[in-house]
């Protein structure tokens, strides 16, 4: 996927998940650093709806292939500094 | 939750999550600093069937609504640094 397109699509996203992937809402996840793989999985899930999700079911519907694995190599792409538990 | 008694738990997510939260698996999501209402409903989702994945449905079975309050507070607890995007 191609991070720099899947920024502008992102738009799209930002309310519930963040420009930078930081959920605003609590029934939204963090997106930031996520696995590519499991992003286009879980986008390409909501889309086809083997994955249920009242606003994810509907956002995910026009989605492409491409843009799909464009959104999820942006997120992805995000860098995140995990601090080790104590 | 209780996430002391969560990080415990978590021994047997390690092997694909983590203990830190960071996946070892292409299918398999970070979960480091992740949205704790979002755990708790993704793990309740796959211990009831609502959300269909052959591991997780098989893992989270046996788990109680205390038990997956804990594993959510662990791996939320955990903290992130998230690098603003360019």
């Amino acid at each position: 996927g191609d991070a720099k397109a899947g920024r502008k699509s992102a738009i799209a996203c930002q309310t519930c998940h963040g420009l930078d992937g930081v959920s605003k809402l609590p029934e939204a996840p963090n997106l930031s650093g996520q696995v590519e793989p499991y992003l286009v999985k879980a986008l390409t899930e909501y889309r086809d709806g083997g994955r249920r999700n009242e606003i994810m079911n509907v956002v995910a519907k026009p989605l492409s292939d491409g843009e799909i694995a464009d959104l999820a190599a942006y997120y992805a792409s995000i860098q995140v500094d995990v601090l080790p538990p104590g």
